[in-house]
């Protein structure tokens, strides 16, 4: 079995944008604010959103399900409060809920959080209980920064972020660190801030000791963990001059990397210096690059393709790669497949 | 000849930084704020300072000359205002001119820009201009950040860096695009800050045409590009999916990556994806990673050891990396050393 865990609903039907956008013109004059029960998508609409676009690519590449979220650029935490964060995050997750009720052996649901920047994370825990419990969702997105590029919300490490924690823990779900849309003119989203949040992200793992707190807090760092891979050595350095416990010792009990890295020698890499136990299929899609690669003439975002490729692997590590850790990382999964 | 093109003067005297410290206090209280001619350091002292670091790094690890600015973190370019960025970069430059000065085949000299956040970089011309005109200078340190980790001024492509990069072109030297320290608790400095820099420069340079108006300007990105190389497949992709011409054509006449990364794996992929043309040997000492690699027995800055074991270069490629590529990037060396 083949399990992609990051694809977003990248192609959900354009009245949840109008939606959105009413919804952020209503910011300014309360009189042109949607009421929530004015967005009608039926399930025609979400069914063909989706057979020709992920259940497509899905069947054109060989994997079996995809762990399913609203878009990460369009949670856009910054955008209003926690009262706009709420009900628009109410809306993507019950989207993924009905995709995932539609197409159950090929979709299982992640949510998106109602964060605002400077609004305390324990505001998401019933966004995420509900999620988790009346819809089965198996994880969540954890925006590390939801001022959309400014960074004024303080390091994951905090104990600002406890509350959640501890409730992420309790129903025993990860977290993938995943930023928004950037409203910071200097971060393009997904060529800078994407990749940027998952290395800060790490850093601020190595910089803490919040695993001595949450032993059994799990977060799955995507893009192939942003730049971490590549400067592994400066990673391990910089945990050693800090007086810090070896990198596998020390964070991989808890961190985990996907594999959205689009080219054969990123990939290679990944899994040289990455243990495969640490390491999660996936690839995006429908993502953030959309072309055809001219050097090998299939789709950048093929990454099965690379991971096919790397002969180094055993068999047991392409399983874990392509299913078993993610039985691993989300139990919630492991269950459902169980009934 | 093996040339290092990032190196900073991390160890100097400690005075310097008490003259910084009674600077910073200066700002709170006027009559704490040192005069210029305060700050006494000796020649015997410089020596010292370099001796058994830098100097002897060279000799052991048989490198002949670094490309030598002030530390990069003590910029702090978010400290204060222009006035106080004057002077202290004014300072700090001369200190590397005095090193230059008595160590000319060692050392060569780039100058940091007395930035400050909101103020127009046409401001650091004069300072650039003395640095190079009479020390000898060969190059700059731009900050893509000056807030230090808030990220409040225009990307390096917009219209309000021109008049400095019209200097630069005129002046024939490259800058290094290279932050300082973050003053944003979500970025560790070495560890996410300095990365994240490096990563978002280069997308800023594919979201724009800068070298369309500036086709001579050059740019180093340090730490081997930050996350780029290992997102080499993504960022073509992104390129393409904008319309933008292929990377190499589009981007690398212009930009150029050193080697500090600290593992094999990553300088492998380095050198794998990134022409040999495009890169530049360096490896920070004495910098951001202090230790030995348990796992080699070496340093994790010496550099040089994992460019000496990559067997797909050739003569012609490691004469480039090593030393080529300086005398084309920074023309001013040559000519220097042509003298």
């Amino acid at each position: 079995m083949i399990i992609d865990c990051h694809g977003h609903y990248t192609t959900a039907p354009k009245s949840l944008e109008t939606f959105r956008q009413r919804q952020i013109d209503g910011l300014k004059d309360a009189r042109l604010a949607p009421a929530k029960d004015s967005l009608i998508i039926g399930d025609d609409e979400i069914r063909d959103s989706i057979e020709g676009a992920q259940l497509r690519i899905q069947r054109e590449r060989g994997t079996d399900l995809t762990i399913f979220s609203p878009r990460a650029g369009g949670m856009g935490h910054h955008i209003g409060n926690a009262v706009t964060s709420a009900l628009w995050s109410g809306i993507c997750n019950e989207l993924i809920h009905r995709v995932c009720t539609l197409f159950p052996k090929n979709f299982v649901g992640v949510c998106q959080l109602p964060q605002s920047p400077g609004v305390p994370p324990a505001n998401c825990i019933a966004e995420l209980e509900r999620c988790v419990n009346e819809y089965g969702f198996i994880g969540c997105n954890l925006n590390p920064d939801p001022s959309g590029g400014y960074w004024t919300d303080p390091p994951l490490t905090d104990r600002y972020w406890y509350p959640l924690y501890e409730k992420l823990v309790e129903l025993d779900v990860p977290a993938m660190v995943h930023v928004s849309a950037s409203c910071n003119p200097a971060f393009h989203f997904t060529g800078a801030h994407y990749i940027n949040g998952d290395t800060t992200a790490f850093m601020q793992f190595i910089s803490a000791d919040l695993f001595k707190d949450f032993p059994t807090l799990r977060f799955v760092i995507p893009h192939g963990g942003g730049a971490v891979p590549y400067h592994w050595g400066r990673y391990r350095g910089l945990a050693q001059d800090m007086g810090k416990p070896p990198l596998k010792d020390f964070l991989l009990n808890n961190v985990y990397f996907d594999t959205c890295v689009y080219h054969q020698a990123g990939i290679d890499l990944l899994t040289k210096v990455i243990p495969a136990d640490n390491i999660l299929f996936a690839s995006e899609i429908v993502g953030a690059v959309r072309g055809i690669d001219p050097e090998t003439g299939h789709y950048y975002d093929d990454t099965k393709r690379y991971i096919d490729k790397v002969d180094w692997l055993s068999a047991a590590d392409r399983e874990k790669i392509f299913s078993g850790n993610v039985r691993k990382v989300y139990p919630r999964f492991a269950a459902r497949a169980a009934q």
